[in-house]
């Protein structure tokens, strides 16, 4: 049996090793269209920032390796521009020269390609970089190393943060631009607004909330214009506003694809038979919401392209592919932020239901030093089920959220989080962890225990009801919102008469600074009679809910 | 209603925290032998060692604290003595003075007490110390900082390893003395053994599978004297050789035990009416073996704690106190070592079958800078059940022992962990994370693809089998096996006669160093008609397999 596989990275490098161990007496044949294959694509922007010194890292596998390895026949420089199906053939070319080759089996994983937005000049432009390659890193990196001391860097995603980090490690003058409203679309608000925070703390210019609509050749240097009418001179720009599917050579094979993305079923196959395709050229079903649209990530590709080899090699027995969460993580300076399943954008546009926790509990016991909070937020539906979570800390992030992100594909519910039997000793966790933490918030936020209201109503909140400030003395003397009664809530069962009189009628919505002294502020007040709800995150949250306009829009907090 | 709690640590405490936001009404008294609640037990170590500087960080809370926040009654130095549960009462030890009180729901929450062995000279010396409170820990940290130079640690635990590292760290000369073969008895002999190697280089000297027999005292230390006879001088003793739970003063209170701990139901209700216990003191089942036995750990505690609670408050939707799988983990130097679930004793006595698998994948991007390995052992059961798993290495150890207690806990198995979607970039994770490999490996082994042979089984091996070393020849020249044929992974197709000649009819069993060019070089051979099998964790395992034996046992290894 002959099998073509068409990109030869992530996924159909992965078919290609695991169909070589189940089946010696396949040919198997790997047609790359760039000079490398299974470079570590996820790795540029630390080669760019210097992190990764040494280029030869980035090349972990090279043909001639994985012909003595593997027996896998690895061509690169081969462009596969056309696929024949009648014919179970392929047309490629290579060197200038196009020829055809036949297949048993075909697998298509021919990734993505960087966006080119339309923006005046980008194209006439010798100063705009993407960074999808290994020349492009290359390229980057030497123009860095020539004595460039301004970059901008479009589009605020995960590769656009990882380029933005790197060029300024190199001691660029570095602006991010982002026509979202912040940086990292695919994160809440008030997540984002952590990560622009550390963005700015390594001296990097964030411009959220516009575009680029020109870029201006110069003598030394281009100026990019942006939608607010700002100019940014700039001796590099990397574009990195997104991927779509590289799947135009498909247009008259009569692959049934999907806004460009081929639509494949759960074990890879898509409409043509004997045709297979993975990873970020793909379609998936998001498993919260429903939504289809591809995911381009390395993890899911790599694990697809070894489930589409177990089909094509044992169709019987076959693993079906999973539908891809989307987790994701970031390194941001001394940050990491990382989400798994839906945001809270996503679940309002899929109609589903939902409550948000946030909590901000230390990675390890507080008493042991290094102790950093997780800001953390889980949301969950109404019936338990665990529809995404976020973190952002400098500690341990990762580690809740890959159990987050277990749990959510093992099916279980935020109650389950309070059994998570999760390893602690002082340096790694404390006894409660920040996860069986989530897990009793959700269970009293569904059974009713815990009524939360939320930063973002801060001004209904204001107009309607008394804010009651539970922190104690020395905290709220660094400010506090206009109009807040103030009783700590060590005082409060013995100063309920003043939480009457100021009430007035009105319900009390309690704040502090983290959520876990206005939960039981709220459980004093609920019992004595009061309409009730506890401020999730605290002040921490509403702080970063706000973002900049925090300042402006509760002065007397400035401090807090 | 009165709530009577025994004890102000941990599952006790846990319980009158959550009793309070549950009911503003009810009368909580917490009643505590020592002379502080809520204190940081794990942390005592850490202050003994001098990381945590202040003694007062290990104070948590205070009466005081409590009683303003939480309105908690919390009486320090008072001891139950006896429980009468015909009159609903117990017997209180104050100040030498003894009361009743009665109760309407009695919380006991004990706690273990160190087990003190039988020991000639043990209850005489005055060098002797346990580490189970705060004032132990000062004493400890007082006598260390008086000078003292040599110290013996009884009993390699988790306290024990603790402690003996923290005497190090302030510069003693440090021995750990452990009766069992080797240190951290709980952990499998590959895994302990890299233990054994960080204590080592540490400079604390290791004596295993030796207890002691007697202390004898002398005016300016103490000699220690083992089952062999050997004899260590000590201006210190640090005895933690294990704990039994605390539960003497419940000798005639009709309170069913078995062996000690108190006999609970899933919602922590002892034999008597109204009694409940949580915590060290109370005997579980194994989720994995079945085997009842007390699990003297902190987070299984504070969440049956909190779990008790909810059952006295409201018992129609309490949620039942889960089995806890006993996941631990202790630093060691720059290593962690942590596991979840049984070991391959525990699975052996239970008459469990299981596969084991052994995996050393980093525990990020090789090509990112830190790279290190992650030394991981699961076990599996026919049916792909996880039954347990290990895990041993510098960085990233936590997250992953953490993630498979997570896919435990909810009944997933271990193809489940292929299809785990955890967070991946260059700095955090691999593309296939260690996890995800660990479901690769574990199914190719249940359906056949992958057939393993193990270090243990290495003598009677060698005698029936043909070694086959599929390294390179650079790792080679550093030393090989006896008798084995070497030819590297990348060879071996060319190579099969060679093979077929140096076999002469006996089965071949592939090594390399850690079991995934092996497990390639099996594919090869198996589907040319070898009777075949890769050797489990590479040749890393078969030397921490060995440990000592190692060097003896395999002369010309000694390098590799």
């Amino acid at each position: 049996m002959r099998c073509v596989v068409v990109g030869g990275v992530a996924g159909g490098m992965s078919f290609a090793a695991r169909a070589r161990r189940l089946d010696e007496s396949a040919e198997i044949i790997v047609l790359e269209r760039g000079p490398y294959v299974s470079f570590a694509n996820c790795g540029l922007p630390y080669y760019v920032g210097g992190e990764i010194e040494d280029r030869s890292k980035l090349l972990v596998q090279t043909p001639a390796s994985l012909a003595a390895s593997l027996n896998l026949d690895v061509r690169t420089g081969h462009n596969v521009i056309g696929v024949n199906p009648d014919d179970h053939e392929i047309t490629v070319e290579h060197d200038g020269v196009q020829h055809t080759m036949s297949y048993d089996r075909l697998i298509l994983s021919p990734g993505a390609a960087a966006i080119r937005p339309d923006i005046d000049g980008l194209d006439a432009s010798t100063r705009v970089f993407t960074l999808r390659s290994v020349d492009d890193a290359i390229g980057i990196r030497g123009a860095v190393e020539s004595g460039m001391r301004r970059a901008v860097v479009l589009g605020a995603g995960f590769i656009g943060i990882e380029a933005a980090e790197a060029l300024r490690m190199m001691g660029l003058e570095t602006t991010i631009v982002e026509l979202a409203p912040h940086v990292l679309p695919p994160l809440d608000d008030e997540q984002a607004s952590l990560v622009t925070d550390e963005l700015t703390r390594l001296g990097i210019a964030v411009r959220s909330g516009a575009g680029a609509t020109s870029i201006v050749p110069g003598t030394d240097s281009d100026t990019v214009i942006l939608t607010d009418g700002t100019e940014i001179d700039a001796d590099i720009i990397v574009l990195s506003v997104g991927v779509r599917p590289d799947t135009a050579f498909l247009d008259s094979s009569g692959i049934e694809r999907e806004r460009g993305a081929i639509i494949i079923d759960e074990h890879g196959r898509t409409s043509l038979g004997d045709v297979y395709a993975v990873g970020d050229a793909t379609i998936s079903t998001d498993p919260i919401t429903g939504v289809r649209r591809p995911v381009a990530l390395a993890g899911p590709a790599n694990r697809a392209g070894r489930l589409v080899a177990d089909h094509v090699m044992r169709p019987d027995t076959a693993r079906p592919i999973p539908q891809p969460l989307g987790t994701s993580i970031v390194r941001v300076g001394a940050l990491t932020a990382a989400m798994t399943g839906a945001n809270r954008r996503a679940l309002g546009a899929a109609g589903i239901p939902f409550h948000t926790l946030h909590l901000h509990p230390a990675q390890h016991a507080g008493y042991f030093p290094g102790a950093s909070q997780i800001h953390l937020t889980v949301h969950i539906g109404n019936d338990g089920r665990i529809l995404g979570a976020q973190a952002v800390g400098a500690d341990g992030v990762d580690k809740r959220i890959d159990v987050l992100a277990t749990t959510i594909r093992n099916g279980a519910h935020v109650g389950d989080l309070i059994d998570l039997d999760l390893s602690y000793s002082p340096p790694y966790g404390q006894a409660k962890d920040a996860v069986n933490l989530a897990g009793m918030v959700g269970t009293n936020v569904l059974d009713g225990t815990l009524r939360l209201w939320y930063a973002e109503d801060l001004e209904t909140v204001s107009e309607t009801a008394l804010i009651l400030d539970v922190r104690n003395a020395a905290e709220v003397a660094t400010g506090m919102l206009p109009h807040a009664l103030h009783i700590p809530h060590t005082e409060l069962r013995e100063r309920l008469d003043e939480v009457i009189e100021a009430a007035a009628g009105r319900p009390v919505r309690v704040m502090c600074a983290s959520g876990v002294r206005s939960a039981i502020a709220h459980r004093v007040l609920t019992q004595a009679g009061f309409d009730s709800a506890s401020l999730s995150g605290g002040i921490l949250t509403l702080r970063a809910v706000l973002g900049e306009r925090a300042a402006a829009a509760l002065p007397q907090m400035q401090n807090v």
